[in-house]
């Protein structure tokens, strides 16, 4: 079976978040005050072949933990759905 | 009131994605061969400071149209929930 896993990977809780503080910036400059505290991570959408959902999700959480995120800096994620 | 606001903005369907194609790669020679069609976008996280969900989701569509998306090369998708 094939599952399509969703990953997003976010800057740690606490940790600065530059790109985050420029967006933010940027939306008060277009008018939108009313927004705070913007995040910015990278969503990954990957295809997992595997038997069983659970074996796809533990294969999908040695990806992140090999490649995907960064474990001293980021946290992770994951949405595991059927195709 | 607050809401969060998750967005996560991807590559529209039938784009090359150079950042997925490689990340595929890497998967593959670290012994992944099970993982296929990576996709990768940014993840953004917010607050929305608003009188009621509908117009939360409304300013950050917004803010996504003016800002945070590209509407020719990228899709994105919206959760909203109360803070």
């Amino acid at each position: 079976m094939t599952f399509r896993v969703h990953v997003r990977v976010m800057p740690r809780e606490g940790l600065l978040d530059p790109q985050g503080q420029a967006v933010e910036h940027a939306l008060s400059a277009l008018g939108f005050e009313e927004a705070g505290a913007v995040r910015i991570g990278r969503a990954i959408e990957l295809d997992v072949a595997a038997a069983s959902r659970d074996e796809a999700e533990t294969r999908a959480r040695q990806m992140c933990d090999k490649l995907l995120a960064n474990p001293v800096t980021e946290d992770y994620l994951l949405e595991v759905e059927e195709d």
